[in-house]
């Protein structure tokens, strides 16, 4: 069997393009209704999809004029969905610098446990100011610092996962016995960040602990990917940049001691279906008509770090724009959008227009055999080891997908046909369960 | 129709004895196993039950051998459990310790939306200093600081429950304008324990905010409930205890200006079921001989601020034990085992006995009739809105509750024989939909 595809459908209220509430076929309050999300589920498990993935931010933009805002929070919504389906993964994004490694651990191990090991934390460090002011803080913590404590958190969440054995459970009814002591294993942790002393509360869980994703493509993004990550997230313009991406990430992971194989690369892409060329084309245009270019100004300005009134419709971007190292936010996404700017000749009207549609992810709009030939030329050529399916409206778009572009790459051998037993998400994605820290293998001394 | 009944079914694993584990009929992995909760839900609903309830503590006790440990998050397990039921609340315990008030409030506002407005936040300060070495800190904090920083908790929750006036979502397509901002009010809340700037990132939700349930029956716990809960889980020995209890708390919150109709009082109850009284006592009596007497000494010295090895089973608790205002556990569950110990003059094996069986809750081993008799005394005399019921061994005791003691209640007049249409959980428990703090009422001047 030649190297699979693995698809991750990232789910988004209407859709990925800013301006898909405003068609007509859609629900205005989708982003609260669990049957839209139900639906979607079930649509990329009938596309054989590996997971489905929620992002997240724990603030509310300010102003809620533009789009639909707000969002059901993605563990809860995703406990929700992992009792409708049976065999998708379920990937939830949680910020590290706004959780505690007990409350957030013992939320990953609960899914874990009900959607019968099928999740998967897509661990962000939160950018922005908006979010740090609602938990005490006056400014967002610097780039650097968010990633340190990360890496701590973790830790401590690898710690807590690991405490319970696989076997601690004996559940010897005659002795009086449930638990052996000897196999519970607390942290006893004392870090910069993080003091956790005792063992979690809930066991060891089908996966051992949820697969972990990471999305931010920044230096120190890379870096922790290549020493924690087991799939990344990434945004990529051309396939040269995803080429260099990728064989960056891979050679960063074999430098940490790691497996290549064990971190998937799946760049995100937002394709425009048609059933010809010219009609994928008319439905770009159609978004790009729905689009409110005053919002898309304020949020540039935000995203360039800009005062507001400083960007121009009709002119290209500044000339002196800072440099990404004296970015405290979203690092690596300041740079994609200012060289696309840069490398296109964009006006800011037209910039905003591009990435009205996915935020600055490659959107392809053609046919479905021309966003086949499109992936399986980023599958075989060195740039993913799959992709990040985000439509650009919701439902339809996905469920054109399904229909039109997963039998082509089924027909290809790209993609499974059908998911046949029960796995779980890591085995999906190929990746081996991994060994708890506190046991050690047979013949070797005792770590603990 | 008369005054009706709020029965609340409190889930716990294998039941609420400590040592029904161990019973043959029950699974010592019931704890991690949702199909096991499933079952108990549905049964629930079947018997016509306002809600159903999970206690929860974020550690693990200090040795897993007595009896299962761990569970799953509450949160998380409502959330599957909403999905599997229609017409029950679902209350998850949750600590405004170890919690931040912006992520739970999202919590719990995702949950009432994913269950049409059937959540409910059983409000725990959590005493114990094993939590507390989970979340950095090297002490529990004292329990009147527990019990101010949940003041300020509740009073930012509230904010940003109210944060969308239930209009706020406007949907003019053609216009593009999704929202409405004026409609959209931020806290901006600077305390002396919490900053939170933003409003939440979900819209208010079926029921303003989740149904507010306490449990705390010392004076601080007392004043809280009277200030906010909807309801109240205690646990009274005694009639004549249970009703200076109730009459307390109503006029309690009637002194805070709130019509004391809006706040339910639910005892705990475990009803030791038998076909003939006999019967229950022998099914008393096969818990009790199952109980290891060992690990319930090391927790009653722990309860007790004792060294270990201090208790001698055979003998009653020691004459000096210190009053209740030097405890800063959990202050009321102290009182009510002293009380329990010196007023029955147990030794302390008796009172381990006793202990075991409800934690301190009444324990009422009868027949059918005889539980329900009980029930509709306490009901009629001024001891109780309704009762949580704690059955000892599970799922049997809900199914023997449910099929033999709801058919009395309901030919008494007492309980509901169906839900009729959809209704929230505070519709059922008689409550109105709370007014939005940030709106005025007609012709009154704006507030904010």
């Amino acid at each position: 069997m030649p190297r699979q595809l693995h698809l991750n459908a990232f789910l988004m209220t209407t859709g990925h393009h800013e301006a898909s509430w405003r068609l007509p076929e859609s629900d205005p309050s989708a982003h609260v209704d669990l049957a839209h999300y139900v639906r979607l589920a079930r649509t990329a498990e009938r596309g054989t999809f590996d997971s489905l993935f929620l992002a997240d931010g724990p603030q509310l933009w300010s102003s809620v004029a533009q789009r639909p805002a707000g969002a059901l929070e993605p563990l809860t919504l995703l406990t929700a969905l992992a009792t409708a389906t049976e065999h998708i993964g379920l990937i939830a994004t949680a910020s590290t610098s706004y959780n505690s490694p007990y409350n957030l651990a013992r939320k990953f191990a609960s899914l874990d446990i009900i959607s019968g090991g099928r999740a998967g934390w897509n661990i962000v460090t939160t950018a922005g100011a908006e979010a740090a002011r609602n938990f005490g803080l006056d400014a967002e913590p610097a780039h650097a610092e968010r990633y340190a404590r990360a890496a701590e958190f973790l830790d401590v969440a690898l710690k807590l996962w690991d405490s319970w054995e696989d076997d601690a459970i004996v559940a010897d009814k005659a002795a009086g016995v449930w638990g052996d002591d000897a196999k519970i294993h607390p942290p006893r942790h004392r870090g910069r960040y993080f003091s956790v002393e005792g063992a979690l509360n809930v066991p060891r869980t089908p996966q051992g602990y949820p697969l972990l994703v990471q999305a931010g493509s920044s230096e120190d993004g890379k870096a922790f990917a290549a020493r924690y990550a087991e799939a990344v997230f990434t945004a990529q313009q051309t396939i040269e940049d995803a080429r260099a991406f990728y064989a960056d990430l891979k050679s960063r992971t074999v430098r940490e001691g790691r497996d290549p194989e064990h971190v998937k690369v799946l760049p995100g892409i937002v394709p425009v279906l048609g059933s010809t060329e010219a009609e994928a084309r008319a439905q770009e245009e159609l978004l790009e008509d729905h689009i409110v270019h005053r919002h898309g100004v304020e949020h540039l300005e935000r995203l360039l770090q800009l005062p507001a009134g400083s960007l121009d419709l009709d002119a290209e971007l500044p000339a002196d724009l800072p440099p990404e190292s004296e970015i405290e936010g979203a690092k690596s996404r300041y740079t994609l959008v200012v060289e696309l700017a840069r490398r296109e000749r964009l006006t800011v009207r037209r910039l905003i227009g591009r990435l009205g549609g996915g935020r600055g992810h490659l959107t392809f709009a053609g046919t479905p055999e021309q966003v086949a030939d499109a992936i399986e030329t980023w599958f075989t050529q060195g740039a993913a080891d799959g992709f990040n399916i985000m439509p650009p409206v919701l439902p339809s778009g996905l469920e054109l997908f399904v229909d039109h572009v997963v039998p082509l790459l089924r027909a290809r051998g790209l993609l499974r046909t059908e998911y046949g037993p029960r796995t779980t998400l890591r085995q999906r994605y190929g990746l081996p369960r991994p060994a708890n820290q506190y046991v050690r293998p047979a013949g070797a001394p005792a770590l603990v």
